[in-house]
């Protein structure tokens, strides 16, 4: 495991299209990976419903127990984007047109000769005290209220934001890893492996088991923040 | 929203290697499909580390709150393979050899001319009073006790497992759903679509976009157990 003196992060995935298995989850994976280069470990994944209640209690519940919270979907025109209103309701403040959001919403549909109709102005609905993050895309913002980041879900939309506020986290002395590659399975190598996990408890190692062209291996990924630790680790592997 | 009169399950994903993001999940979205298809939904999706406190806890949380909870990872020979003590700890029960295990590895392992060391025999570690679910592939079984499903990571074997439980769970009429594609963004028909979900309020009406060769567009899915409401819907979303 990782010690735990680097900032930490929930994902927090909005949307009945990934409960039911239709849609694919692309962004928590792309996030974490974002989220580690800079220094931030990903420590839980939740995916629940387009349910107020559900959305509130996780919000609630990861914000208190993370450094930061990142949300992906809900922030459309529809009627099953709520959540902004949840987000809203979950910091007891209240969602009101953003001056600043409904601007850029107006000169956006201006240009594209489109009406800024009511459902769209929904998306100019924004928490009181957020800033807003910026949507390179279709432009509707996402915003951040203290530690909780609210992304949209469409995953090019999504990856255009979490551009921009990677540039804004403070970022720590990168996690790093490596992996060393068995062609043994797993149980060949696990009693070896557990010794020389023993002796490293600061360093995460994980056991992977892969099967490539009929060759059953194993992967041991070796992460931390020290280069040094991971070349020892590296190289008691090497060596079973 | 579906009204809550179907069996609901959580999916409980264990394992570093998928909130780092090296790892994909595929394992949630095909059991998701695969539950839903004999009547059962997932309402709940987590992904946790492999701590043992993390996981007891979510365990705990997740299968007092769902009828039905599966996990997938944590059950191979490895040190990091620690979903069974978590089981057997949350369901305080002791955790030993379970000789049908054990016979199924002898074996399996003794046609296959390899040793069955320590670290294999682990896979032989079973909560008391669960229940061994069938490995056709790689033989190490995964287990059932009281609502908890627990399979393996890997999603051949974790694929090949759920196979074996789904024939064994209660099915209801399946929950069908069907899309209507509209040649439209949101923010275009948002407005339409609000008032017929408002009209079936018992039915779930996800309103996905999408982008296909430079068409903007939107997937309304609808879901629920009653193909003529279905129906009903459809008709009303195709007049938009």
């Amino acid at each position: 495991m990782l010690k735990n003196t680097s900032p930490n992060a929930a994902i927090l995935i909005i949307g009945n299209e990934i409960l039911s298995g239709r849609t694919k989850d692309l962004n928590s994976s792309y996030l974490a990976q974002k989220l580690l280069s800079i220094g931030i470990s990903v420590c839980e994944i939740r995916v629940v419903s387009d349910k107020k209640a559900e959305i509130i209690a996780a919000l609630n519940t990861l914000r208190e127990r993370y450094d930061y919270v990142f949300t992906s979907g809900g922030i459309g025109p529809t009627h099953d984007d709520i959540t902004s209103d949840c987000v809203a309701e979950a910091f007891g403040v209240s969602l009101c047109i953003n001056d600043e959001a409904k601007q850029i919403l107006m000169s956006y549909y201006a240009k594209e000769n489109t009406e800024l109709n009511q459902a769209r102005l929904r998306m100019a609905r924004i928490p009181t005290g957020a800033f807003l993050i910026e949507n390179p895309i279709s432009k509707a913002p996402g915003f951040q209220i203290s530690n909780v980041f609210v992304l949209a879900g469409v995953p090019k939309i999504f990856q255009a934001m979490v551009e921009k506020i990677l540039q804004k986290l403070t970022a720590e002395k990168p996690i790093i890893s490596r992996t060393v590659t068995k062609n043994k399975p797993e149980g060949e190598i696990a009693e070896k492996l557990a010794k020389i996990a023993s002796r490293f408890p600061e360093v995460s190692i994980g056991s992977y088991p892969f099967e490539t062209s009929g060759i059953i291996g194993t992967n041991l990924v070796v992460t931390h923040r020290n280069e040094n630790t991971i070349l020892k680790v590296v190289s008691q592997l090497s060596e079973i």
